[in-house]
């Protein structure tokens, strides 16, 4: 199969590298804005040649749309405009809704499939994309009623193939669970990094004290700006709605520990602790 | 040498193993107020017997406090009441002003090393106890020149054959900087999962979802009322300063958000991620 990938960063990329190492992959083109990274992709083997959009969609068995999510619907739009009955085109996006409603009455519709495989890093870039990505992660597949069979068929056989298992969700859905359990989170540690770095003037302090906790919450704080702010801009509504409730939570909080309330605290940290349930 | 730990509790009983593994301890005492918990540590040999704090302290060369700490100042005092000239008192907790302000003028506070060692997990109780705790961490030792030199040293050797790093630093000092990079992320963890259990209705759908960033800023969240009420009310101020930058950083991005305000959002995203030069 040929595989055409725009985007050789952590997804794009990752994918490129789980293609091949499964052997699915008889040849992947790629394309890659920025020069530098593109070189990089090369070098790392990610792609066999960079190409223009138009060429890879047009040669293609299969392609990839794993750029930030401000640029998927357009990019969408255009490789349906290019495509043939036996090819598809998929992206890799953390937002959905957006996507859906722009292609949603392309006459070739039914040749997308819309896909947000869970995985990833806080790292960026074709230097971040890693072996063995997916694999016993989710991947979430989006109004699967919209696209062709053989469509839906292929991407589930691909990540079957990469030992990741499909779920499915309407894109509404998928973007409302998706700013609950991934973008707060990231909202969250944006914010904690930034608290720490405006209040903590010892670097060192930072260091010595490494180990109570912090590591773990900031962690997603290191995720790039041309991923985050268009994921957060385009599921806004349902972030603004999440993030409201945890300010109002940690304004609860800060109540309760100024008042010396420690029985509310008590029953906040037992609440907190019930998320044991879902969470291993 | 002989051991005698109060309360073998994750920390206490880490401690426990960490002693026994490196055959540093010859018999190890212990007590344990909950009966459940008392017979569960000795079943995982977390101590050989369970004796009373009088027992233990007066008979022990090394008592560890590893209690919440809102009982460890007053056990510290009544620790120091029993102890003679060889005999060293050492404390785990996760604060420190309090507890050193309370000794501070006991005639016996030459005998006590106020130690946190940067180490711990989200679980808690005897079945959360771990050996090779403390390895590769630093163990913060507070106001050491009110500790007599012996009593240091005892303290530093022992955590340096459990490979852990003495660091120094001053009680007041260490409950600030505890405060910026420990206790506020376990308050955003906390208020994180409250946040999700109030507006996930659907617990699929996290599940589905797991590996877009929640488990790791949701971890701390499973840690223990009993450890991290005493913690927030001993630290009160510290935490309460933090907490309001914090959410006034949440603030910011949230109305960056509703403006659509990429260009603010990519700079305060720019510099979350300069966090990247003090946590790998």
């Amino acid at each position: 199969m040929k595989i055409f990938i725009a985007g050789l960063g952590l997804i794009g990329g990752s994918f490129a590298l789980a293609m091949r190492d499964r052997g699915l992959a008889d040849e992947i083109l790629g394309a890659e804005r920025n020069g530098e990274r593109a070189a990089e992709a090369l070098r790392r083997g990610l792609a066999d040649r960079i190409v223009s959009f138009d060429e890879g969609v047009r040669t293609a068995d299969l392609t990839v749309l794993a750029t930030p999510v401000d640029t998927i619907p357009l990019l969408a739009v255009k490789a349906l405009n290019r495509v043939g009955a036996r090819q598809t085109v998929i992206d890799m996006g953390s937002t959905k809704a957006e996507l859906c409603e722009v292609i949603a009455l392309h006459a070739a519709r039914g040749r997308f499939v819309a896909v947000h495989p869970m995985w990833g890093t806080e790292y960026s870039g074709p230097q971040a994309a890693l072996h063995g990505a997916f694999a016993g992660r989710n991947v979430v597949l989006c109004e699967t009623e919209r696209s062709e069979a053989d469509a839906v068929a292929l991407v589930e056989g691909l990540f079957r193939a990469l030992e990741a298992t499909p779920v499915y969700m309407e894109a509404e859905e998928h973007d409302l669970h998706a700013a609950y359990v991934s973008h707060i989170s990231h909202v969250t540690s944006f914010a904690l990094a930034n608290t720490v770095l405006e209040k903590e003037r010892e670097d060192r302090r930072i260091f010595d004290l490494a180990g109570g906790g912090f590591e773990s919450t900031v962690r997603l704080a290191k995720s790039s700006a041309d991923t985050w702010v268009p994921i957060l801009l385009q599921n806004k509504y349902n972030v603004l709605d999440v993030l409201r409730e945890h300010i109002h939570q940690l304004q609860l909080m800060r109540r309760m520990i100024e008042r010396d309330d420690a029985e509310g605290l008590r029953r906040t940290i037992d609440r907190a602790n019930s998320i044991q349930r879902i969470i291993r």
